[in-house]
């Protein structure tokens, strides 16, 4: 009897009748025979009240104790989806992190699982039992509750999984799979079958948002199956695995793209050994998160570094930089937002040269400016003005192969 | 450097504003040079929310889904308190019931502590912190969260103090400390300054609701000094010990009184042995809870027995006698409702003969009519009409001195 884990959002279990959805879905697996783990969020919106409730109390609530309040939203969740199973007749329990045997570094807040002690959950598991997890927390070795960070259930769901040697580890979300491109953009994109660990990790990274990056991180690093699924419509989702299949030797399997992106451009700084690790170590030491970096020489041999950040950050960028202009020792500053950051992602890149080129061919034929760009093993990124974004993208998407692909399998299917 | 445990019930924490006064109590603990433990219930009506949510998913939910549920509720207290104490610059941490050590049965919703590990509680009490419990909760010895049913918290302030050897446990509520009776009822009514366990025991037994009886008993067999008082105004409360003092010879210490009590009396029950074990065991079962008990015998050596029970159970433990009648072989049911029941509690009792006789003829001055009686060591209990009742208090108050003391006492502090 094989295992397999899912994971059910904040959405999908958001009130007392979509509760009893997932109860039933939790069945329907258990009838055909598997043995089911099941990892759920908060409720709704009941971690944002949690939130209101500390803000009220102080401006800046203590990591721990945050922690403590913040898991019981994932407490509460787990008992009723299992009073819900009992009540069809499913023989169920419900285990906290720590019951669970989920332990983690001791860090509040985004503390990483360090060991899976999977006996509670087997035992359970063997006496034909639905085990429901709270997703999201954890113990640490000091016995402290701690919770994993933004899309900490999704990362609770593949460890387990990984522990559990399951057969695949289902997120059920409120969208029905992986697509090319995020849809509410692209009128053309279509849902992947399948898509990679590294293509996913690059999708997830460059804000597809579909999945937590470290969640993927954990399923590539233990092989698990991850299949990304609605928990509304009851299609065929998205699977993520270590090779997915080359759907008629696609080079580019996905587009990401956002914005608010601001490129700051720093003049004639000094061309010595620690120019670069200042200036990056400063804006760190400030939470300022640097994207793309391009470095290049003046003809005298000074240096001028351009980088990317999130426009929310600029006005903390500026201020950083002015107050350290003597230590730095630039000339100027200038800085240019509205910009947006546009990606093409695929395994297939690394053996097919001349795919960068391709793409600024067809941002050249649309007109659109490159401001910047960055490149991976299977990634290239362009930095282009805001207003052309959704141009370029669905230019690339176009060139690339991936919205006429869908047209045609509906053809094949219908013929 | 001593250490006190302290108790806030849920109507003491029912929003941010009462959180914030309760964090300036224990603040206020700590400047006198003490180490200061509170142990806190779920916030005012936030346990009604929670069953309600889990009555929309099933009529009778899972005990120990119950428990999982239930305990998220003083967890969410602890919290916020800690947040209000280190906004405030006090180091504090909060526990739930397993992270402080709480052991209890493996039984859900009414579970008794077993034992407590101290370790956790005591090394952050001596890193000089205040130190937070959820209250109403443990752990069973196989892992599973438990709670302690009604007044839950109440015995786990107890159980700490006990385990962690305090100089005194205070529980704080919505009174200022215990009266000689009710004093929604009896205008005369006085807040006594000491009370002995077994008087407690017996006022709390007999209704008088300050005080979980658990509590209380947990607290005589442990001899932890025991004070309740108020958490809205600062004055001194009642002090629960092994020996009460004895104020000016008083013989009653206080009165307990409950209305809705019903007396059933079955007639011509056959004289044998187990006859009193059939009758009694079979309500029981049914979960009807039997108060006072006569049995009498007839001139034809058969049986008449008469008991009391709460007006709520009537149809229940008519159902069952009567579709029993076969099998108890009695002859006739009579019952009369609208009684009371009124009780004297004092230790003093027990050398001081004559205190049953007395109360009767307060009784027969009144002309209330006496339907039954009890006695223990230190309480007598006379079941009247519910009409009555009021007035045979007012009467035993006045009789056995308790109302005459406070206007001596306010007088003498204004002289």
């Amino acid at each position: 009897m094989t295992t397999v884990v899912q994971k059910f959002g904040g959405t999908s279990v958001g009130n007392v009748t979509k509760i009893k959805r997932v109860a039933e879905r939790i069945k329907r697996k258990m009838d055909e025979g598997k043995k089911v783990v099941t990892v759920v969020s908060a409720m709704g919106k009941s971690t944002d009240k949690l939130v209101e409730l500390a803000n009220d109390i102080t401006d800046s609530p203590d990591p721990r104790e945050m922690d403590m309040l913040l898991t019981t939203g994932e407490q509460v969740t787990i008992s009723l989806v299992v009073m819900a199973l009992k009540e069809m007749g499913v023989d169920a329990v419900s285990l906290t992190g720590w019951q669970a045997g989920i332990e983690t570094e001791d860090v509040h807040q985004d503390a990483r699982i360090t060991d899976i002690k999977t006996e509670n959950v087997q035992q359970h598991l063997d006496e034909g039992k639905a085990v429901l997890v709270a997703g999201f927390q954890g113990v640490s070795e000091t016995g402290d509750i701690t919770t994993l960070g933004r899309g900490g259930s999704d990362t609770t769901a593949v460890a387990l999984a990984a522990a559990l040697k399951a057969e695949s580890c289902s997120i059920y979300t409120d969208v029905t799979g992986v697509f090319t491109a995020d849809p509410r953009y692209v009128k053309n994109a279509r849902k992947l079958d399948g898509i990679s660990y590294d293509e996913m990790l690059e999708l997830a990274n460059l804000g597809a948002g579909v999945l937590h990056p470290r969640a993927v991180e954990f399923a590539k690093n233990y092989n698990v199956s991850l299949i990304v699924r609605s928990s509304m419509e009851d299609v065929e989702g998205t699977i993520v695995e270590e090779e997915a299949p080359m759907e008629q030797n696609l080079i580019v399997r996905g587009l990401a793209f956002e914005e608010d992106v601001t490129k700051i451009t720093i003049e004639r700084l000094p061309n010595q050994y620690d120019t670069m690790s200042n200036l990056f170590s400063l804006l760190a030491e400030q939470g300022i998160s640097v994207d793309i970096i391009i470095q290049q020489m003046t003809a005298d041999h000074g240096l001028n570094v351009s980088f990317s950040i999130d426009t929310a950050s600029l006005g903390k960028a500026l201020d950083v930089l002015h107050n350290n202009k003597v230590n730095l020792c630039y000339s100027t500053i200038r800085h240019e937002s509205t910009l947006a950051k546009v990606s093409i992602v695929g395994s297939g890149m690394v053996s097919n040269p001349g795919v960068a080129a391709d793409m600024f061919t067809v941002l050249s034929d649309e007109e659109v400016a490159i401001k910047m760009v960055s490149t991976s093993e299977i990634a290239v990124s362009a930095v282009v003005p805001e207003q052309d974004m959704v141009k370029a993208v669905e230019a690339l998407h176009s060139f690339f192969g991936l919205d006429a692909k869908e047209k045609a399998k509906i053809e094949a299917v219908k013929a």
